[in-house]
């Protein structure tokens, strides 16, 4: 067994990646273990009764009832995509735990997804159950989105279960969209939404049939003719234009990422998916072109994406505003997605340097600590007493959301999460993110323990090795400016090679690695072209971004400066937020100005304010939002 | 004759206004007399060729024929109101220059708009042509808000001619109004967009009726207790709710301004003209409160108000982004209009601080050069390859707008400039703002010869004044820390006092006071609460904001920083935009960084960029986007 059962992202035996999945990974406590058992103890769990209260699963039922006069329910064409999710979610839970109770559940609803699809393999409940034309409304229709969204949940029940019968429906959902799409077929066009490309190709992987990855190169290579330009589907007035759907300029001759976020993100994904299986030299320069451009000119500090309220997009190169940051949470898992395959097609470490940034800050960010409240938007900064803007998405943690993409997206990514944690290649075994847990690759097993993030100390004890020499590969994070490696004791004297620690010995079961990861505040600048938070500095401690919350800092945040020549200090929190290391730094509170009307005037104008000492506590930006809703800022103005 | 004819506000002669309008105010050269040459000449000349391709005459004349089949031109329910503000401007054209040829045109259009009129007296082509009720849908009707402007335009119509034909129309519709609206009568509410208030009560100072002043309190104390926050009209599907038409507190209860800037802004000139003919001093408070808090924490440098486009709003408290201001045009001269009203009730001088920083630029930045074409929204900075959102308002100059409230208003603006420039009260006479021409009030009459704004040097001579003592009172602008004075050759020892300079003397024709006011650069730094623009400065002098622009610097504004230790210079350059004052700084350009692919270091930022000197070009922020689409910014990144 080379790879994992559980992964959703298995590239095949004869691809381009230079790097394979692991074939154990197994997150078993700390940090992650504890947001995972709450993902699977109570969002998994519970996400079949969101689905019902929302009238998803409803839509399948009727959609299953040839003599349903049922209207569909939501306000989305693509509302079954969320059961679609949920249900991937299920099936790689029930592989990490098949004593959760979760197998009736998911038996229950792929047997209403089978029945819900329609004798030609078509299956989509707002076209079965309205008025609407398959296949007619391309841009806002999502049909494609939704297929490949239950073509992965079919994958992951096939490889958690061993079962065909979601994977034979995928299938045919596949064949059908095969006999409709291509050149010279009924259709010759694409999807407003990506998502069908990296799922076709993840199912050819599975099932080895080659017309799946035809079919996800044809929609790949498609798009960016303009094909989706007029966008004038029934109920949508308004024509986004060409870069929303990225439909203006091919992926291969792109520049920059524009446009929706997530539908750039996950085609970009798809894209990687074909570079992966073709080998295609010209596609995978032109990603790493655009993860560039994403990640040094369009990424907020915690890895989120997306600037615009306005159509969920990228915004122009530097425009960063704290405030107004979409940073959609399904942008973010869409990052992780696309950035694991550039890491296992390239087997580079800057991929894994973001995935963690992703991880542990924009993504996190997104579930809240009950495991049942979520944001939609992770901004930056929240004001003190905002207004609300009509139709404006909220930054309040909710319970579930009209338009509910992201609630079984985290699920998914939760539960799927060691996944991404460890990969191999034929020198041995990498890790590329810390967890405690059980690891294998190329023949070479290994234990790790660690209090990761919150301790430095990340020590892997090998279980199993081969005959011969074999190599550890452990990712020296970009953030991480001083370390310590021991290898049975004695100093390592490796050094990071592109952000690869690479310990090559021959392995005997018992070896330990201890890799210990200087853990210091920092203190970090923002690229002086970010004109939003010029003049500010944000407080960062190993991979996680911190931020102040009003719940913490009595009086708000209103006129509060850091004062940088003072180190801050750190505490351990085991009471708060579920247990924190806060950060305790020295500032000064700017009283307002009450004498003048005019609040532009010459010299420095904090040199007008009169202004006290106050003691700034911050606390990891995943946890934020959980009290209430005050005030919060990742950056935080700077004194010297 | 104690008030000019040509005014637009002047209050009863009983009312509260501690200052009343001018007797003479005419502007005949320099600054303001070349721009409002090319408002008369070529904006308004051209106003009815715009209003007859946008339909909007084509409205009025259809409604005019009782056997019209023909259908509602433009998108917007308040397309006469376009016609209203072009006639108001046309009108004072009329009076100011009778000899412009615009008598036949002003005729003719009068004519039609009192031919659409009904029976009963209403008016307005959208429910006439439409299959709308008038009178049931308040939010998104705007029958109010155009009713409004018709009065507005026949009061400048009465003023200007003696002509009774508009006012007869407007009083017409006005009783109309006053049948329907009211307690226990028809319709108990009000119009989603305020601007009935104010012209209600210029109509009641015109023709002395007193039902329009207490039609006008109505409307204003009946606003603020929820009766438009359903909001839901046809085609309407959105609700913005209560703050957007700011109707979830009474004015008088009102603690900062709210929701679409210029429907709170001419709301606030409304209650303002009521205070001023009621004497309602607790009104006139919360005015002042609310004025206070809309220039202290949600205006911009260059006066201009309203930071988002979502729902044309203002926004939070120290919310105020350069690339994302809104900044309508329409709101600065609401801004004007409420301010003037302040003024003249207090006497005060901030408001024209105000009025003459909004004027130079927040407002003239929505006029091109060339007197046809139009910014809606003002942004503070336009970044150097902006990607377009779909649906938002370009800040590309436009010849006419689907929503062509701004152009209309302008010109109204523009020829009723020298109304805002002058005022008396029983001490003597004032001069709020400087440009050369004839100003009176109070039996004291002057002539004013200036090149401000790019010379600080104001002489006033005395034409005429009565026996005894007058006092001749000149505002000292809040931004000028150094001025001369001089009366007749002698150095003069007043000191300002709240912001007016009095010279209180006997005078004699051929008396003059010289006034000079220092003009040095200044460099202008934000309050600390403003996120947005921190650690930047702005360049200004006298009265004008300037702004970088691509054009003049080479090499465009990426990475460029202003040397704040080096002064600036002033170049004159008669030969670009019209003839403006250029300023020169010293600065570096930050190249960028080629390096790194993520943009968030430890250290200052700054340090890790190779940089080189640079010299900036600056031009005054009005005269901005007339050379092209590059990028721009007042707000410059500092190194001191």
């Amino acid at each position: 067994m080379r790879t994992p059962l559980t992964g959703p992202v298995l590239p095949s035996a004869n691809s381009a990646a230079v790097h394979r999945p692991a074939s154990v990974a197994r997150i078993t406590g700390g940090f992650w273990a504890r947001r995972r058992r709450t993902n699977a103890e109570v969002s998994i769990r519970e996400g079949p009764e969101r689905l019902e209260e929302a009238g998803n699963l409803a839509n399948l039922r009727a959609a299953a009832d040839a003599g349903t006069t049922r209207a569909f329910s939501g306000d989305f064409q693509f509302q079954d995509s969320d059961v679609y999710k949920w249900l991937e979610a299920a099936c790689w839970q029930l592989a990490d735990t098949p004593e959760s109770g979760l197998a009736d559940e998911v038996a229950r609803i792929v047997r209403l997804v089978a029945a819900a699809q329609m004798e030609d393999g078509y299956l989509q409940t707002y076209y079965q159950l309205g008025d609407g034309e398959p296949w007619t409304e391309l841009g806002w229709g999502h049909e494609l989105y939704c297929a490949g969204h239950l073509m992965q949940a079919a994958v992951a029940h096939h490889r958690a279960t061993g079962s065909r019968e979601l994977l034979d429906v995928a299938g045919r959902f596949a064949d059908h969209i095969e006999t409709v799409f291509g050149p010279g077929k009924q259709v010759d066009g694409v999807c407003g939404h990506p998502e069908v490309e990296t799922a076709l190709i993840e199912l050819y992987r599975t099932t080895d049939d080659k017309r799946y990855l035809e079919l996800a190169r044809y929609f790949l290579e498609r798009r960016g003719h303009g094909v989706l330009a007029s966008g004038a589907d029934r109920g949508h007035d308004r024509d986004p234009g060409p870069e929303y759907w990225r439909d203006h300029t091919p992926i291969r001759e792109a520049q920059e990422v524009t446009g929706h976020a997530v539908r750039q993100l996950y085609l970009l994904a798809g894209a990687a998916d074909l570079a992966t299986e073709t080998g295609d030299v010209r596609l995978r320069q032109a990603l790493e072109r655009l993860w560039t451009d994403a990640v040094s000119t369009k990424t907020y500090l915690t890895g989120g994406m997306g600037s615009w309220h306005d159509w969920e997009s990228f915004g122009d190169a530097y425009e960063l505003p704290s405030d107004r940051a979409y940073t959609e949470t399904c942008a973010a898992i869409a990052s992780v997605h696309f950035s694991w395959r550039m890491a296992l097609l390239t087997g580079e470490a800057r991929y894994s340097d973001l995935i963690e940034r992703t991880l542990y800050n924009g993504f996190l960010g997104g579930v809240g600590l009950d495991g049942r409240t979520w944001l939609y938007v992770n901004p930056l900064q929240r004001h003190a007493h905002p207004h609300e803007r009509p139709g404006d998405q909220t930054s309040q943690r909710t319970p579930w959301f009209r338009c509910a993409c992201c609630p079984p997206n985290a699920m998914r990514l939760l539960v799927g999460l060691p996944h991404y944690f460890a990969s191999a290649d034929d020198s041995g075994l990498h890790l590329h993110q810390y967890a405690t847990g059980e690891y294998a690759g190329d023949g070479l097993a290994v234990r790790v323990t660690t209090e990761y993030p919150w301790h430095g100390t990340v020590t892997v004890t090998v279980d199993d090795a081969p005959a011969g020499e074999r190599t550890l590969s452990l990712r020296l994070p970009a953030w991480c400016a001083h370390f310590r490696l021991a290898v049975n004791g004695e100093p390592g004297q490796e050094q990071p090679k592109r952000g690869w620690l690479r310990i090559t010995r021959t392995f005997q079961p018992g070896d330990t690695v201890r890799l210990e990861l200087a853990l210091p505040v920092r203190l970090t600048h923002p690229h002086p072209y970010v004109d939003a938070v010029r003049g500010c500095v944000a407080v960062e401690r190993g991979p996680l971004v911190y931020c102040l919350e009003e719940a913490d800092n009595a009086g708000g945040l209103d006129g509060v400066v850091l004062d940088s020549s003072t180190a801050p200090t750190v505490r351990e929190r085991p009471d708060l937020l579920g247990g924190v290391t806060t950060i305790v730094a020295s500032g000064r509170r700017l009283a307002p100005d009450e004498t003048g009307w005019w609040p532009y005037l010459p010299d420095t104008a904090n040199a007008r304010l009169a202004d006290g000492s106050v003691e700034l506590t911050a606390v990891p930006y995943y946890a934020w939002a959980n009290r209430g809703d005050g005030a919060m800022r990742v950056w935080i103005p700077e004194r010297r």
